[in-house]
């Protein structure tokens, strides 16, 4: 079994207008293609990993473009079904200091929303792979979908892969009696818990008891509770403090069922805001496949976002050896010649 | 009764590549808000006549962009409903030379598609308006819109105003025979005829036996059965000639009920080739709204049309001085200083 | 009489080098069309009211083009009068940390700036309207907009209207004791006065005492000193610090000659300096016309300003809703899904 | 006395709506600098001669990077006068097959035309030249700049320079009568007249009886009666026709007294049309600079001009061995590896 | 042995000023990546077939941008080598009218032009592949590549690869004798010759006697005596005619040993230049790999680089059926939706 | 011996993504001309001194738009040689906070580096010039250089000439040892010393011994042994503070072998960090040639590096009274009108 990240989900063209410019202002948008699980595995290709990413586009030149951008980068292109008429768009309006960022999201009836369980066939596309990374986003899109995501993992966890799921809860996609009976049964077949600081207690009301926003130590609780609910082996959590639109603080959290580290913090300049969360999960899929330890593991996942908010557009461009000299060399921003 | 030109259909928010990129090659696409009758209302408003535009759009900002687009050359608004989720897409890929430029349709679940019969209330719509302009492409959306398309035009007609309907016939959006029965409902309601070269033929199956394709003439019998079949007061047919994507002849017959006139022919090296029979449509309601006879009419409106090709967007951005030099005038390319 | 804001003065073509580039250094000029009082206009369209605004243009297209952005975001431009050769022009460097950003006006004879009192008919124009807004620029462009500027306050005070002028000192434009006298006239007749921190001293040698530059008490007793002086219904004084090109803080004060308020301090990292002022001005009116309380107006209009600050151009294309998130919501920067 | 060449007018800051945008849909215009003489300068320097500008331009940064337009192409900026408040602008639409390009100028109160006689000291500023340039814009500013523009042509005929005149006669800028008196008196004092097409009949009634557009043979009375009438030693007509905004044919006479020579004729599809007849002039002057015949003056002339309506902007950025290789060579417009 | 085509040479990357810009006036270059077997590679892989490419390109970014390039469009670029410092460069000055285009090469130096024979295992590289091309480029860069070309050639050939040579012979990279003395080599390993119009001649001193420039039958002798001299399998001659920078006509002539097929001419509005005889190449191996005749094969190829004609960039972003449709269908230009 | 600054060294074309895409997502790259000693030159005739640049630049239009960037700022250039074959590249992309900035250097083997002695007579060079200013870039080139560097500096020692130094060490250029032993010999005839802060100890192993990273005063002692050791008149240090890509703190100290000074340290908001050494070289120059005292020569050359930092591009685009403005005034960074 080689070291091969199998991802499964929607990927999107993204259209945002240029600069600060409001959705109003615009004449024009800048494109590029992208989504939670997709920015994972194109992520991990450019660390290094053998990446697979599982979806549906229509066949038409928008499909193949998103297609030609996963395969740019060395993701494996070669599971995606085409077909179906729309590729799922969202608008992306960047936000400054006090004004947030802003989405409109027209992702409805999508070629990838739309899809049918008999599309996918888990066997054949978890060949070769020890790994299945999904997020909440995909079971949230369409009943059938959250039955294929729940087939997925427990056809994953048989044939003996790890799996890694990132929360992701959108209150927006689906109500919270139905995401929350989902995603307990995705995350009972699931061995890496990746979520967001409020979103345990979103879906299953486990509270962190918060002293300040930079109480992470409130957050250790959580881990452990969510690994005895579910029976995970790793946990992580990432702890965003959203200064402003231009600002982000960002650490993270890991529990290995033992111990909990927690990342140094970046203070962050953000170019783009989106994929923080991905890069993470990408960061932490990778260290963990390399072999690391928890607390390198968590400190590359950690680096590896900081970095990608300082990088356009959805996906993470950067190298792993750029990721460790952040994490764990001089992280000095000096012009590198 | 004032000359106010009510226009009713689905404008949608056109994305193109920035350039001859192909969509494959596309970083970013060029924004602009139209459709055949939102054109039309553009155009009208810019020659100097009051236009007002109904449709349905989503409250959002994309929604509120084209209401903006609308506004700014002066198009009356106030009829516009507000609702629904999406805006129609359109993509645009441009052509050059021996390549056809390119539409990826995405309009679909529109806010105006699944507009209903009730949102409209045509009596007060057309208050103080003395003319209504409608596309077949409104009636082809949906079997409901058919309805209200049909609705619209006898509510013009026993209240008085002029009706002018530009064919438009897309094979893609409907069937032939719904469309040709739908149509012929509409036509017979209808004082102004507008359609392409081919049109007639398509949808109610009269031909024009063409000697060679600068065979304008063929045209006449044609003209002359579509006033017979439905009782129309004008036909008017563009004539264009598809040189090569980057240029177009373009000319067009009027008739009206007694006499033919045929358009100077105009060799037109094309900008943007979007919007042309829009155009044609618009300046022959000008010119007719203005009193113009037939002969002047049909230069006029053959005139704005070759001028729309030379201009950028979905719109014709002229005004009737300007139209009014090619069609009359010496036609000089000349620097205007 | 309905709510129906009217205000008066010169809208320019605004250039501006892209990015940070120097003037020295710009091969294109970014364009949009603005003015201090244009700018309230065009925000308080935007923020829902019915917004008219009066100046000159030339029949041009350029002319044309300033009347189209103000009628896209729904400013009725019915009442502007066209005619005469220019458009005023200024030219835009946006500045950078400790480089200052420079204007370079290109201002004079403009068709505004030649525009006779006989071509106002103030009467007419106030017909509906409420509200009226001016700015201490307009009388500055010439005697005769001195003496129509004066004519215009005393008319709308004449026909009820609640009058607003915002103080906007240039002492490149005129000189003190003229600026003084003709500002004098203008306030005894006003009702609203909106200023910047230094400007009552600048004009009429009422000077704050500061302790600090963030002692934001002593301009009390300039409100109340302006109150006395003028009979004005309310002070408002806009307190910005200039950090750098980059980040400015904002509050503001306002005083209803009962109480003081000063709102909140925000700390902006700067999309585009312009325009602060207005919007605030525009904020202001916004929130006194919709009723609001002495301690919610001040909120409102510092948290439009502050919202400015982070769009681009010289206008504040912000709603109310998102105004009221941040001067009465959480105020987090997260994105908006 | 070297081969240096001075050229005498305005440099203005000319804005052009970026592709085939007109004024109204402009969200930024390209900016360069050009003027009809300075043009002549800037093509003169790149084909090899020593070039020398004079003006008035504002000390400020606009003035400046019209200074540095010309520095960077070695033109002797050294005795160009700063001061004054404005730079002439002038806006460019460019046109598209029937539709012209337009042209919107704000060049009045600008430095150069409001400067005075006495800031130019002609005796100075001919020293080492041996070629002085105008053209018949610059008297036409303003009666001080007719008046200087005499003692210019005067004092360089004083002092032995070859003295070369463009008509460029625009009826916009000052009467007929006026322009006809002070143009006599310059080409009195003038050895190389060049003109377009019409402007020796606008002016001086010398009319070209045409049999068709091409019937260029018919210019050759008239350049033998500009000889006759002014005491010139060679008359120069450019001799293009407009066949639309895009594609233009162009060719030229030339007669030295004794024989007229026509040139080639070019069949250009244009990429800026601006700046023609200027880079014609330049062309002509260093082709008699560098003492080419009369037959190979009119060649290269024609094709530098040829060459200029390929090239953006203004100015005719062409070395002498590319218009050689144009006028004298295979004319191949293979890829030049 | 499946369809799997290698090609082998250098990928540039290629710098060219935005729009008709020169390199004098170029603020920005866009950047794209390609080189004549690379083009190939793209264009083939684009057209549905298995395409391999082999070069040798520098570890870092610019390096690895190049091979992005290639993965997005699905080509195999498993095989490239990592190393070297540096990877070629062109700057592209794109002609207009009579102005040609114009070429700055800086390759030299490049990782792959010093790369050596060693890095080369040429039957591990043809294994499951069954066609092997090249251009008479490679050969040129160094007396290494020359001994790697034709061992790469003869390798193919024994292992029963058909051999397909573009000759696009460059005066300036080698000399005639030695270009002469290789490419012969190298053409009796060979197939299937693509050449342009005079470079047989060029070469080998094979003369076309030409009655005029579209005098195509006279290439016929050529071919034959191509394959009489290399025992080649078909020759093709692509003929081009540069009627100007911005208009080509374009056929092409194949001979497969017993008859001569003249393919349609197209009259071409150019977008971009670059790569006809690429994309020619590549269409004409697709055809044949397809299993298409003489005559097919001719016009497949022919119409192929005429759709490149009108694609920015290197490369021919085409699929089988465009070409198809132009080739073989009506080819008409009218927008497809 | 008037005021004027001679420098020498390379002018590369600098390619650098858009904004803040990494070299993988570039499609196009802005392109400016710069180099340390261009740099130099640039600033020092923008602030208003005579400065002559001495190069060897390709004669094609690459090489000559770097002559035309200098002429522009009216840099002298008459004394660059042109010949070779290329011009030295570098490619930067933009860094973001803790993602550093990237340079990939494609200098090797450019008309400049391998330029050879005898194509520099420095006495012609240095004649009416007063001061010689290099880096220690220049002699890292080639061993050819480093003889050309010490000759230089020689010979404007023997003619009287003040000469600077900027050692800017970059290991990747030559070893230690080698630079050691060249950079002695060329401060033994250098006055004034520029060094970044460790470059003394990286050369010389004199080492700063720092309680802090703004412990300023450590560098007095190293100040000191340059003196001693070099004989130097003056040593400056340039205290730049890397806090993240985006934010850098500057300060300098000035020894004028008396007295030390510390400007004001800067904490600035980045816009493009290359050339902030060459800026405060430059102004530097410029106070010590203007006669300031150290105390302000140091602040004016701090300040200008501080707006450096603040403006795109290599090179400095302020004026003496800008920096001035910063450096002595009340540093305002209101807009200035």
């Amino acid at each position: 079994m080689s070291k091969r990240v199998v991802t499964f989900g929607e990927i999107m063209l993204r259209l945002a207008p240029e600069g600060y410019n409001r959705f109003l202002q615009a004449q024009s948008f800048g494109a590029v293609y992208g989504g939670g699980e997709a920015n994972v595995a194109v992520s991990l290709a450019q660390l290094g990993l053998d990446a697979a990413y599982i979806t549906k586009l229509p066949a038409h030149e928008l499909g193949q473009a998103a297609v030609n951008t996963l395969r740019a980068v060395g993701v494996d292109t070669g599971g995606i079904i085409r077909g179906g008429d729309r590729i799922g768009i969202y608008f992306f309006e960047r936000g400054a200091s006090q004004r947030p960022s802003k989405v409109i999201y027209d992702r409805a009836n999508s070629a990838f929303a739309l899809s049918k369980a008999e599309e996918y066939d888990w066997e054949r596309i978890f060949e070769e792979a020890d790994w299945f990374h999904l997020t909440g986003i995909t079971p949230a899109l369409s009943e059938e979908l959250a039955r294929v995501s729940i087939e997925a993992v427990k056809t994953a966890k048989r044939l003996g892969l790890t799996v890694s799921c990132d929360i992701n809860y959108r209150a927006k996609l689906w109500d919270k009696a139905t995401a929350g009976r989902v995603m307990s049964e995705i995350l009972s077949n699931t061995d890496i818990y990746i979520g967001g600081r409020g979103q345990a207690e979103d879906l299953f009301g486990i509270r962190a008891e918060l002293k300040s926003e930079d109480d992470y130590d409130a957050y250790k609780p959580v881990a452990e509770e969510l690994v005895r609910r579910f029976g995970l082996k790793k946990v992580s959590i990432t702890l965003r403090t959203t200064v402003s639109s231009d600002r982000n603080k960002w650490a993270a959290l890991l529990y290995d069922g033992k111990n909990h580290f927690i990342s140094r913090e970046y203070d962050i300049s953000i170019v783009d805001r989106v994929g923080g969360g991905d890069s993470f999960a990408a960061g932490l899929i990778y260290a963990l496949e390399e072999g690391m330890n928890t607390r390198s593991a968590v400190e590359f996942a950690a680096a590896a976002s900081c970095l990608k908010l300082t990088v356009e557009g959805d996906a993470n461009f950067v190298t792993a050896d750029e990721v460790k000299a952040l994490a764990f060399g001089s992280g000095s921003a000096q012009v590198q010649r």
